[in-house]
């Protein structure tokens, strides 16, 4: 896929240890396994440095099973998302070692602890009680893509001195992943008061005009304090992704 | 119109005083005086209290000279909404008296100066500079309706230190018009602040996903923070109305 | 939290009989208790005058439980909102004394009778009697909020002489609530026909076209009556907590 | 196109004096005539019963003219929606005769008065001076379609009274047209006040989220006061239209 | 309520038989009788001239059967529309003689049989059988309504050689309700080739960018044949009510 | 319904050899068959040239099975979609050699094998293992309308490399169907690499701000590549139905 | 880019003609020429068989005449669409030979006359005079890219005569194109009418509820005749692009 | 804010340097200067480390030159975004140095040279000319706040080999932004070849369903491929806001 891949079979071929047509099948293969109905991409791990995740909804368990099975052959750690309680529990027959987080929603299978790399403290912070799922799915998926991860939950602005309260910590922090629902205020009011990059998650908490997370999700690319940026609505796993790669802005990574 | 008119109406049938067709007549024809294109009532503003209000969009200059030349004549003060420049322009020659605020757009006539009734100061709050504009519009409107007006300009979320170190105004108002656009955050923010009446107006500032106006509309009707209500966006003037009848909440009418 | 204690801690410290560390500490921890996953805020209830209210959906029964105990073991009262009867049920076995109403899905636990503050009635209106269910859950925390409240039900706009019957009564209340649903007509009428404060509640009642209460809201916000503020889809509380707010404006809170 | 010319032309063929060949020729070239860019269809007027009327907008005043012309040769009255002020002008250098009601928007060629058919008369309503543009162009299209038009404007719902004088005029109405901008409350109000049918037309009047006229169309295809059927956004011909078909319920057609 | 009947009042009042107490109390008290929850409107059938109806959905079964045992008490004909059949059930053991339609979701008591009366048929049209419910809600109301009702079911556009081949059935009808969903061109096609008025009803038949007859709705408001008003989606009681008071133009009300 | 049809009917008139009133009768009667809920076109797969197709949606399994039954006897190939597990069971009850494709929910009864017609293969390409159901429908169908079908399943653009390893395959095909959802880029990536005609298929996978396909359709129509056109979301038969056409471009229908 | 040429270049490379470097070298800069701004790729008219194409709304003139110079040196024709009269004016001074057509909003420069290519003639259908800018975007386009084309405009569904009375030409077309504002009807009759592949475009003719294409657009998404696709609003050129890929089906390329 | 002030001012009020009214009057005017209708943030620059910025839309040329200047005089750089060429002229005359960037609609006065800080280069990159104003505020802005920046225009995904082909240029950037209309695809296909984070700016380019950009914005959203996050439709200047406080992660500040 990368160009050094392809820098290398170029002077492999020219050096005449690989005939033209066995690199180009070469090429063609590589990357990815298929299984028929999902082609397993193995190297995606070792690609973006991170787990192989699974979006778990609008699959059935058994697919979800049968592509898990070929992640974790490869011994990498294995995340599945929007993992409903029932198809967890047919999940977990199917997948030895299996851990579900029932209100964050996420299949876990850690194979290998996650190396610890980044600048520093991702701190995940949420504006109510009801956010806290998605709060969760975010937090625990930084942990396992191998950043410190900070809570600071329940602090919206509705009472904001729940979070001026905490300033020291949220100033101690890398990068910040900020859920909120209903009007979705409080990234603006965390980004005003830092200078570190704000991922905010809108979630579908609340009612009505609320339209299940469209208010906040508006509110927040509206923010009219600089240095936001978002995510889809509840995607707490995207925003962890984002907040890893920002965590390891100006780090080597270790193999490629 | 009210109960008591019926009751004197039917008091003077009873007495003989007046025939049943001509209460019928004065029934209709009383309230209001029908120009053809407009009915004008002069009644309103001692129904309700408050000046009599044209709404300047959508009508020429002649419609609106011809109305307002009606109110005017009753004696009682006009407020021209939503009036652009070059009409207001055309309108300064066929009313006199007549003046025109450009940032707001309003115009006004006032014969009498309103005489001051409420619980206590209206204060105006606005998030950002282009936010002025209905701030003005409500501020203006809520003087002329008989309010002691208080304005808090340019105070947004993105540094909310700007507000907080304006807290013991904000406390000391009695009713408050907090305009904001992009997120419309900071209605929620006052709120949380205090114990007054909040009235939230969306305004149309921001770009994009601000889809004028409709992004802050939909974040104050989410507001986290409870005793917020929301008027229609850039609606200063229905913001001012509103504050003005609740600044009257618990003040017996003088006359009706 | 209030620049009031702001101040005194000031003095104190000045005075020696606070050191700053110590002052920091104090304002940091002071207003609320922390359970982790949520910060409960026994001093609201004071700051605003009002019960400590929790917003039910998407929040477990152990953890509403959680958040409760706390607040009545303060001695206040507790307001759940938006619980459904299987978590009431779960709810009542955990929280001695919790009374569900159904039709408004509140849960309430009343300590102290609420003090009867205000300037006059809060008169809770309400278009069909499919809105009823939202037009209660107004009426009781409003009354639970300490306002005598007047309920006005089934006048809808369709027969406007259901409405105009009670013209009366309307006149006698302090502030009103109207709730509806379909097309949110009746906000427009009454505010037309009365010089107090209306708060619109659009109800999701309806079906196709009235797209769970949007018709409604979009009704309200553009009301060619003037002094009518609306609150989000279906919020009967939020209505109740402003109705309260208003209907304490020009009254001295007792203690804060 | 019709069953019976159908008829007609088979028992010709039948017959004998037309044969098969020429009857389908016939078929085919009859109903309408071929401009190239538009298909003149001069017996819809007869098919439909009412004038010709071309949609102005999107139209060059060149193609509008070459239609129109075609349409007055045969004899036939012209009406022309949605004309600006320019077109109008050039296209009265073009087509001897157009009257323009700028107003309205419309340009008529009357070249015979319309033949006065219907149960009764025609009511336009409309809610506010703002909406007149409309409310004309239902009223001037009435008319021309044959029907006695009565107008009363200027009735919206902030003060109700207005209208509820005016109740007999209502009562004597074979149909009611009734344009309203802003929330769309009044066809509501006056169907709950009349057995009459009720055209409502929603006008993009109003500003923020009055969205250009869909919180009035929402708000009256949610009308809580059945009997009320809905036409597109400023669109008073529609309403002329289906109010000429309306009242000529129970009407045989003179000629066909 | 209506104006002879205050003429009446003041009248007698004028002649010394009813004071003018007495008076204000009848107006009040007349029209409806109060439920508490609901206010019954004995007099809305007289005055309308069509049975009383009930919307079903958000209210329970007893709510329904206290409101409809009035309206039987009275003598008038009953209808409940959008009833499930759960609800329904419980209805049939609480409401003596209801008769469910499951398919359109009626229940319905009819005591007396409607008097036929208006100017025609009524002819209600489908486009597809998966909109046979709302048609036949449509088509048993009219019945119901005293219409003689013709259906011309499963006729779309996909095949319209199924619509022309009954042509001479469609110019037959006075009146014509035409269903559609998906993109609900049917009523134009309809009116193009009729010159009656036609009512059409959006159904939320269909998926995706249908967005639950959404797309059928705006087809239906922009069709380019004139003549057609529309109702709120899945209405068809809506337009069986209008199709009647359209139907009843220049028809005499017998009593009132 | 053709014109060689009416050709042939009008000579037979012409020859004497059938009266008119038979030949009217014979228009209206042939081309369909009246169950009364449902018109079977019978004439449609000669027409159009694929089997006839229900749409499962919003129909009962007795009327499915009543117009399937019909459609069996005379022959052809039954397609039923949007047909869900429940309803399929009781389908199978109903109607001999029904079978049920449970992931595209489909049902299908194939007397004759389809005759293979088309200028090529028709590949379907799916963006992620998500959106396998719909295009499965698609291809379960294509194969049923006489296409060689090829599948490419889970090649999304997050992985492109995936679908650049097969372009070979993708080049061979004659028309391409693309099914995707979440964003909805994978059609713009294909028709970017081809030269042949792309469908696109927008599906509903996706949570938040896909709005349940509306993201990936709007992503779709507005395809910086040219030569994409979309069909409706999740909508695997319509994709499948063009398709079919467009392989037949250029070959002649057998028989008519 | 394609396949076979890198084939080729690895052969070159393997047989010692090319090193390594200069093979990569030349992947990366062979395909287009970069201007800075733009990158012009004079290959796509090779790889995809048709003209050179550029958008020119938000280009300035002088950008649309740097593109454009350079796809003209190369020899190939030239289209630019969305080109407004001020615009074209300005590039016809920078491009000789620039023809414009101010209907389409088309700029062409037209060097070869277009191979004549395809299975037969694409037809090109619009509903009203109004679509006509559209159809002619559609019909040049198509032309120019070497399709025999017919046109057949003002055949809309409200006189669906107009249609019928040409079917024998709709027959022999091989490909359709329907463009249609407002309700966007007429695809669905079209398509019910042939078993040829039908491209539907929605212009943004209409007002009120047509929300700018919307409605149409709708419409044709959800047309319940199978065989339909869709294009953006007023995406004329589109869907010629699309019908000249279609009508190719089965053609194999002169040369690649 | 600034715990560290507080904890200094508390510790002067402690040591006696300070009264506490002193300390609060200083907490209250400190971080601001207060223009009436703006309040001047000079520390926000520090707070933040990036220019003041002050957003044009909405505001007249004499409220911005009076901010402008207050903020120039004290040192810093200034930045106007959305400043359309009038206001820019106006602008011009009153604020010396103001340098006007026409197509990113940017106006600048640079006093002092941006330091270069951060982890690497923001590379801006684009998906076709009509995109690029949006870019170049991106690209104009981080360069100001003092990153190296990396232009890659118009590779867009219709023509994928023009992004493959710079492949080695994308991998050697700190972040990413990435500009693009229509589908907004881009951003999805670069996150897929990269493992730095990508920030996704939608334009409002393109016409019909792009939807002034939000069709950009929900396929941005919907990303495929994780790593993504999104700012406000034409957003340029937050990209780089955000991008420069993520280049920064990891590096201390210099002074605050």
């Amino acid at each position: 896929m990368t160009e050094e891949r392809l820098r290398q079979l170029l002077e492999q071929v020219a050096a005449g240890r690989l005939v033209a047509a066995a690199a180009l099948e070469r090429l063609r293969h590589m990357p990815f396994e298929d299984l028929g109905f999902a082609k397993v991409d193995q190297h995606r791990a070792l690609r973006r440095g991170v787990p192989e995740v699974i979006f778990g909804e609008g699959k059935s368990a058994a697919q979800i099973a049968a592509i898990g099975a070929r992640v974790v052959e490869g011994g990498a750690n294995l995340v599945v998302t929007r993992l409903d309680p029932k198809k967890a529990r047919e999940l977990r027959r199917r997948l030895r070692g299996l851990v579900y987080h029932a209100e964050a929603r996420l299949g876990l299978i850690v194979r290998r602890k996650p190396t610890q790399r980044g600048q520093g403290r991702v701190m995940v912070i949420c504006a109510g009680t009801s956010d806290l799922a998605v709060a969760e799915e975010a937090a625990l998926c930084a942990e396992l893509f191998g950043n410190p991860v900070e809570r600071l939950y329940d602090v919206g602005v509705a009472g904001i001195h729940r979070l001026t309260a905490n300033l020291e910590r949220v100033h101690g922090a890398a990068v910040l992943i900020v859920a909120a629902g209903m009007e979705g205020a409080l990234p603006s009011v965390v980004a005003g008061l830092t200078d570190k990059p704000v991922i905010a998650v809108p979630t579908s908490v609340g009612y009505g005009a609320a339209f299940g997370g469209v208010a906040a999700l508006l509110g927040m690319l509206n923010s009219c304090a600089s240095g936001v940026t978002v995510v889809n609505i509840d995607n707490g796993f995207g925003a962890a992704f984002a907040a890893t790669l920002i965590n390891r802005v100006g780090i080597a990574r270790e193999r490629r």
